[in-house]
């Protein structure tokens, strides 16, 4: 495959739009150039020729030069006009924009299908560390058992404070403070964004398309002083972890939730704005990959790699959608978790399949056990506040009781 | 890009080859066939058809039903034959042969490219983890800094042993009894298997190509129990590391040497058969990859990858080497070791740039310091028996004392 020569159109000149202009000056050997820049804002002074900037979208996606449309800006409803325009135009695009994808992939599917355009978004899922390329390319057999890991970089952030002593309140501000967390931080500390990532990495490994809001998700909003102090006496970190796994049957249980991690597992050193992903399959057991996941520099890394693949004519070939047996979500699976609340929030034994602990004190309460995912979801202390829900280190109590039924379904280390 | 039927022809059918014969039945979406396997014995018994097997090579060479040959017998040599023969006549190849692969790349290069064949062997580096492809299609950029890990599986473990407490003789028959290494060591504690590693490395990174006999190498044999002493006590392990490194002036300085690793180096936690590699680039900062580096199903695994992708046309494109400007190996550079000896073994302070530290006792002594790579290759005492020379962490001693020269050269954290 020769390299081909790109000319882009540019939305947003933020931080991660700006570095990747400057980068793609300084490597020619990218072949790759900015022709126009369309920006929300015209008096803003910028670090690049006036000439090239616009605050009109059509004189980006109208240029018939144009052949690769790189868009980087926040707002997910502008971003979805302009990917799908440009995709409805024949153009290549490269999106970071991880709301826009998740929510919109069946449309983006289609549209790529059917007018030839290819969209890339590796920067979307865990920023610089390419896990969506190596899953469509690499890990593209029905091989692979499961996908575990810390896809958000501000709430790793925030626990990795927090585990150190801090409160949520003042570990937040810190990491709005450092830029690592938005002023409005709740689609990060809410999971809805961990939610989006997992929704790309089910469609990549597994050829699963889910809309976001579908998964079983908790945030980490919920996570009480006690429940730390539970943790440290075990010597375990907490994580927000995607996790998603297949079962025996072929389905795959995903879900977002915070769980406790112990040395000896890879995300336990998964610090700060780092992420973290665990992959298992059946030949190479337990492969890890971690990097920088958020900012500026690490965006624009994975950017840069989208469109020098697209110099390429690389496009993503959503192989797993494609097979004739494609695997489904499961309807119902089982997890092993930790729930804390105090005594004006009751959680009713009778809710869990098997109780392997359970500790009552004046100050609070927990349980550790067994629940299906139908349960937790029906239980009216689900979404209580006061409960918190954190899943348990696989085989930590576990390991002490009889095996749960399908335990097949929690072979992934976490 | 379609799925094209492959038929394969086998060489091997050891514990590799047998394993992807099962998977590529057991997988029918990859949609690979095993049309013939040629062996040496035809009289061991095998898990197969017995009309499958001959020991004729050119009943597969010269079939013209076979499109893939995947090669993964035991003898280089032998290997080296099969493989240029498959290559010359246009066959595709998957092998998973580092010495063959390391020593041969230039004809293997040529071979490919004057008849249109093409070889893929991510199998070949690190087992289970993508690194080649990685480095071919999203560090494919200039901006990749340096690569520095554990490669060798064998060592590993033997070292992972030592850092216990057992001595290497009973460490290494560990790892034989264990099948992590083989029954002549040599290839694997020498450091001549992960020399050809790294110089396959250096050619997917940068477009480098260089003989493996040519890299900076040394084994682990020279370990003393005083150097493990020292390691304890500053709460270090020793792992033998490949690294490269590129310097501000685009050269990049590439050796093979055991090297003290801090707590907070990812290398840190890669223990027993694992291999793990950091990768730093300008944008993204560090990354960092590990799994299962050698055995039956990481090899297996990373061959049935490469089956796969071979499926989709996949080749390696040698984008770096294609460019005009590659990279070169630096001839010289500056390394930060310890050198550890005992009074028949003196090594004179005057070879070292700045020596940061020495000791020196009735039992022993050492020096850590600055050396040039080419006064380290000059000096009497780099070959003697008795003395050992590790590398020193990042900014262990270094950061109490003046900065070193060229510091740019020692930026990736090891």
């Amino acid at each position: 495959m020769s390299q081909q020569k790109l000319t882009i159109g540019l939305f947003g000149f933020g931080v991660v739009g700006e570095g990747i202009y400057q980068v793609l000056h300084e490597l020619p050997s990218l072949g790759a150039t900015v022709r126009r820049i369309c920006i929300r804002d015209p008096h803003k002074p910028r670090n690049a020729p006036a000439e090239l900037f616009t605050t009109r979208a059509d004189e980006l996606l109208n240029d018939p030069e144009i052949n690769l449309i790189v868009e980087l800006i926040d707002d997910a409803e502008a971003a979805y006009a302009i990917v799908t325009r440009a995709l409805r135009s024949g153009r290549h695009v490269v999106s970071a924009n991880k709301a826009l994808l998740a929510r919109h992939l069946p449309e983006l599917l289609y549209l790529q299908q059917e007018y030839g355009g290819s969209l890339l978004y590796e920067a979307a899922v865990c920023g610089s560390i390419p896990i969506l390329r190596n899953l469509e390319e690499y890990y593209d057999n029905d091989l692979l058992q499961g996908i575990s890991g810390i896809v958000n970089g501000s709430t790793n952030y925030i626990l990795t404070q927090q585990a150190k002593g801090l409160d949520y309140d003042a570990a937040l501000r810190q990491a709005q403070q450092l830029g690592f967390a938005e002023s409005n931080p709740t689609l990060d500390v809410e999971g809805h964004d961990a939610a989006n990532k997992l929704s790309l990495l089910l469609a990549h490994a597994w050829g699963i398309v889910v809309q976001p809001h579908n998964l079983l998700r908790q945030g980490i909003t919920r996570i009480r002083p006690e429940d730390w102090d539970y943790a440290r006496e075990k010597g375990w970190r907490i994580v927000l972890a995607a996790t998603a796994l297949r079962n025996a049957d072929g389905s795959v249980s995903a879900s977002v939730l915070p769980r406790f991690v112990a040395p000896g597992n890879p995300l336990f050193d998964v610090r700060d704005e780092y992420n973290g992903l665990l992959l298992r399959s059946r030949l190479s057991d337990r492969q890890f990959l971690s990097g920088k996941g958020a900012g500026r520099f690490p965006t624009a890394s994975a950017v840069v790699s989208d469109i020098s693949a697209r110099s390429y004519q690389y496009k993503y070939e959503y192989k797993k959608l494609r097979r004739s047996e494609t695997a489904q979500l499961a309807p119902d699976f089982e997890l092993e978790v930790y729930v804390g609340f105090d005594a004006d929030n009751p959680v009713p034994e009778s809710d869990f399949g098997e109780v392997y602990s359970s500790y009552r004190s004046e100050e609070g309460a927990y349980f550790t056990g067994r629940i299906s995912a139908r349960a937790l979801l029906a239980a009216a202390w689900w979404q209580a506040p006061g409960v918190s829900v954190i899943a348990l280190p696989e085989g930590a109590p576990a390991s002490r009781r009889p095996a749960p039924v399908r335990k097949a379904a929690l072979a992934l280390a976490v």
